[in-house]
């Protein structure tokens, strides 16, 4: 494991820092409701790089300009090089670039950050193999068992692109048609068990026309965010045969401000773990195709402080982002720059590691207990939840920053 | 029933012309391999509306020049309206603008047609009662009851806007895991049930963000366009539980190239079938809110003429497309200039008006016989297929111009 690159930005040197110069995030800020610019986190800081390219210190063909990451993205892996290469010299302890640089910083906290890409669309996965087993006995009264494809296919399906927001902006409790067990007609009103679901999100930042191979489909993927998978369990338990979830997922999808690059999260590579039944050659793994990222998920009532409700880590997950895109293009299917592929829940082997409030309340019997003496069963009115990630390197970590937001009532 | 408006464009008074000029669809033409032009139909030839607006003829604010129909669609209906308009003024017989638009005219024979719009994102529905009925019996065995939502919920799903392709575009044969019901495990290869859906679609022209009222949904959608849905039905078999159909219907979606809009199509409403259970009060229809559309698909195999192998009509749907739309918001799920709603396989409730392959040959057992003396249980590599449409007048027809596409081998 790397050890901490050393920054002439002090705070970036903290043992605690989300920000190291390790990480160098990608985001879009703004001040006093301007048009948003491409910047990096360094420590408490932004870099302002949308600055830089204008002053003529960086060149990317405008790219760094226009508002946010997805033209830069289409530029390809070479150019992402470039860029984290000349960050990583400048900002290093000793570059001699504060001069040059330190126009260009502002401190994190005053400013807001936006939407870092434009999402092409999204596409949801379901690759715990924890999430999947607790859903099937929690939901349909299994063993454990999982679907019989599921071992061999990494299972998606399309979401909504329209509805992805970014951290801070208000999650609208969604109406929708709901119909308990033991009624006899469908009901329309506001959901009444709303949850959120811990996922990452793997950004795909080339386009691809035909299959991609597993063993180089990282190549095509820019970096990754924190996403919250928004779900209305009533609406979804009650529409989702036989076509998959749909409005019961299309309320919200939020993601974190900072695109953590692939090229940051290198160093906590690790391996899956072990397949249970042999993967057709296309998915054949290359290597270690996750990330050592621990996870926490906060909630917090409009009453009362923070309590985190679980705590989970990428590395629990069955299938990798590589072969979530590659299965994604078996069918000649074209990807964008942009694509959101959603990680699927990520829940992990004990009870207090799970991904949702219907697996960690085992759909509301057993509610958890907050720290203001509250309990819940599902995310109510008021509640905000915040998801927090780092990979933990040798004295820094890797972090992602927060993707939380509010729940606030339905238009009901 | 309107009568034909004559034109001073002679061919667009012919009792089977697809484009009178109470049609006036909308659709984006190129010449040798120059930028697509915004363009009407009339007759057999395009209007070039590019060309008028350039002119200073007509002003759209330059939306007539943006090379597809995604920026004037989002000026809203009263512009929709004042083209429309304007259009049947100037092209109605004794109009006296003959000098001023026939330069601007051209043989529809001598231009190739491109996409009309920017797919923003695609859902695909499953309105038919006798598709859903249908494929009950033939995939799960059932006794043609529907599932228990149906007759509550417009069912739908999210698809792949990336593959959404303009009719003339090739189809190729989708890879994908494949698993008989006798094979112990999957294997990857070619899909060996390659199936077309007949459907339409309907584009959204207007953006939302909370929910449409069904009374005024009509409001938000700029038009109609045939639809293919292509389907690979082993691939989908496998794959689809427990999270809807992915990459069984990622290979492509085709549509016809000309928008045709919502006002051309006003005087051919019509009812849908009585609800067999009542619908919830968000979805209760203002009226007639189907359209009466002839609609067929022909096959033709790669050695021989084509044969017609269904003849349906939009008219059986359970659910129009602003019921479809309603739905589609009550999460509050936002909508965008360019949305495509596919209605879902259009079934009627004959053995010849079913509306895909699976249905017609029920899964492969009963091929369907070509004029060629072949036969189909699926589709094969070199067959095309061919959606056509069109309102019947009194006199005159509004028609869709074709949805054609080949079928070349997959990659494998």
């Amino acid at each position: 494991m790397t050890d901490l690159i050393r920054s002439w930005v002090e705070s970036a040197n903290a043992e605690t820092a989300e920000f190291p110069l390790n990480n160098l995030p990608y985001g879009v800020f703004a001040r006093d409701g301007k048009p948003g610019r491409c910047c990096t986190a360094i420590g408490t800081h932004v870099l302002d790089l949308h600055g830089l390219e204008e002053a003529g210190v960086l060149d990317f063909g405008g790219t760094l300009r226009s508002g946010d990451w997805s033209a830069f993205m289409a530029l390809g892996k070479p150019e992402w090089d470039r860029l984290r290469g000349w960050l990583l010299t400048a900002l290093a302890e000793g570059a001699g670039a504060e001069s040059t640089l330190s126009p260009h910083l502002q401190a994190l906290s005053d400013v807001q950050l936006l939407m870092p890409f434009t999402v092409t669309e999204f596409t949801d996965f379901y690759a715990s193999r924890h999430h999947a087993s607790n859903v099937g006995r929690v939901l349909r009264g299994t063993n454990g068992e999982v679907p019989p494809n599921w071992l061999h296919i990494p299972i998606g399906y399309n979401g909504r692109a329209s509805s992805v927001a970014v951290s801070g902006t208000d999650v609208r409790r969604p109406m929708g048609q709901l119909k308990a067990k033991d009624e006899a007609m469908p009901r329309f009103g506001p959901s009444e068990r709303f949850d959120f679901e811990l996922e990452f999100g793997a950004i795909v930042g080339q386009p691809s026309g035909g299959m991609i191979d597993v063993a180089t489909a990282f190549d095509n993927i820019f970096g990754y965010v924190l996403l919250n998978d928004w779900s209305a369990r009533d609406i979804q338990a009650w529409e989702f045969q036989p076509l998959g979830p749909f409005q019961s997922k299309a309320a919200a999808t939020t993601i974190s401000p900072w695109i953590v690059t692939a090229a940051a999260l290198e160093p906590f590579r690790c391996a899956a773990a072990e397949r249970e039944v042999p993967l057709l050659d296309y998915l054949q793994e290359n290597g270690p195709m996750l990330y050592d990222v621990e996870l926490e998920v906060a909630l917090a009532p409009p009453s009362g402080e923070e309590t985190v409700v679980t705590r989970s880590n990428y590395k629990h997950m069955y299938y990798s982002a590589a072969q979530q895109l590659t299965h994604h293009t078996t069918s000649g299917c074209p990807m964008r720059v942009g694509d959101l592929l959603g990680s699927g829940t990520i829940s992990g082997p004990e009870k207090l590691s799970r991904g949702c409030m219907i697996e960690l309340t085992w759909n509301g019997q057993e509610p958890v207990q907050l720290s203001s003496g509250e309990t819940r069963a599902y995310i109510e009115d008021g509640d905000t939840v915040t998801i927090r990630g780092h990979a933990q390197g040798n004295g820094f970590r890797v972090g992602f920053g927060a993707c939380s937001n509010r729940v606030v009532p339905s238009r009901g």
